[in-house]
């Protein structure tokens, strides 16, 4: 049997936060340093009276629907396709209005891969897989296989994780691996 | 640790046969007999030509939505969740359209459960749990832990895993468990 790896979507295959920092610009007329994010989520380097609105632009039906693919994504993610099983699995409970642009941007983007495999969840300790690429050190630590902690400004300080910061740095790491 | 029960939605706690034959009547004029259905699915006993129909049902994004929900589902699952880690996993991705109204059912109808802790998927080969009740031998056979099939006409031959009538049923299997 094929070992197995579960993939993130927000910040790992899709970039949401570039979407939500060019928003925030349209909507505020601030332009926010991706710098100034080191360590930090979005939510501790804008004014308080800004948070809400900047939670609520991604309970619009399309916010998820036009994000930009990462580099090396669909390329790296249709190579390792050939030597495990690939699942998608996102924390979309949290966004709930985004299941339907979720589905139909892994439709247009990663139409080499299975929809039985995508998951939408919300604890992804219930992934039942060998490896998770994710940005959250958080799930992370629920996940009971081996993590690898995909870089994002907000966990440049997180250590406890094999880090890989793009996804050519993703394709070495399983060229490392047995089997 | 508490153990984890994933349980899913259709046919085992939402009865989503009795929907459809019933709009099958509204549709045909024709009323199927639950007795005809035994180890038979919906699509054995109707004519061919009403077969497209009777699939495209589900995806009329509130067909989901107004579903009954299983005799004692909700007072043993609420039990249940003191003793065990609950899951709800659906394999949502075969009806894409579904998600929101699965996912509002569950809210109005398990609001003692952690949306945190829905799964909307495909190949339930995925879900970590200890326990699956499905009514899907497909499913259980994907499934790494124990399963129980949750009875329905179209599984009343299959003899493979340990079967519940009912969530009565479910009741008792768990209090015979240990720990």
């Amino acid at each position: 049997m094929k070992q197995r790896i579960a993939i993130d979507m927000d910040e790992v295959i899709a970039d949401t936060l570039k979407a939500r920092l060019e928003r925030y610009e349209i909507d505020y007329g601030i332009r926010l340093d991706l710098e100034a994010l080191n360590g930090k989520h979005i939510y501790d380097v804008i004014p308080g009276e800004h948070r809400q609105q900047v939670r609520d632009v991604m309970d619009e039906p399309d916010f998820f629907r036009h994000l930009e693919v990462f580099p090396y994504a669909q390329e790296v993610i249709s190579e390792l396709a050939e030597r495990y099983d690939i699942f998608i699995a996102t924390a979309a409970m949290e966004v709930p209005f985004s299941f339907t642009a979720k589905y139909e941007w892994l439709l247009e983007h990663f139409p080499f891969l299975d929809a039985m495999h995508f998951v939408f969840c919300g604890n992804k300790g219930i992934i039942a897989a060998d490896y998770l690429v994710d940005d959250n050190p958080s799930q992370l630590r629920n996940f009971r296989g081996k993590g690898l902690l995909f870089s994002s400004p907000a966990n440049k300080e997180v250590t406890e994780f094999t880090r890989v910061n793009s996804w050519l740095e993703v394709k070495e790491f399983f060229q490392q691996q047995p089997g």
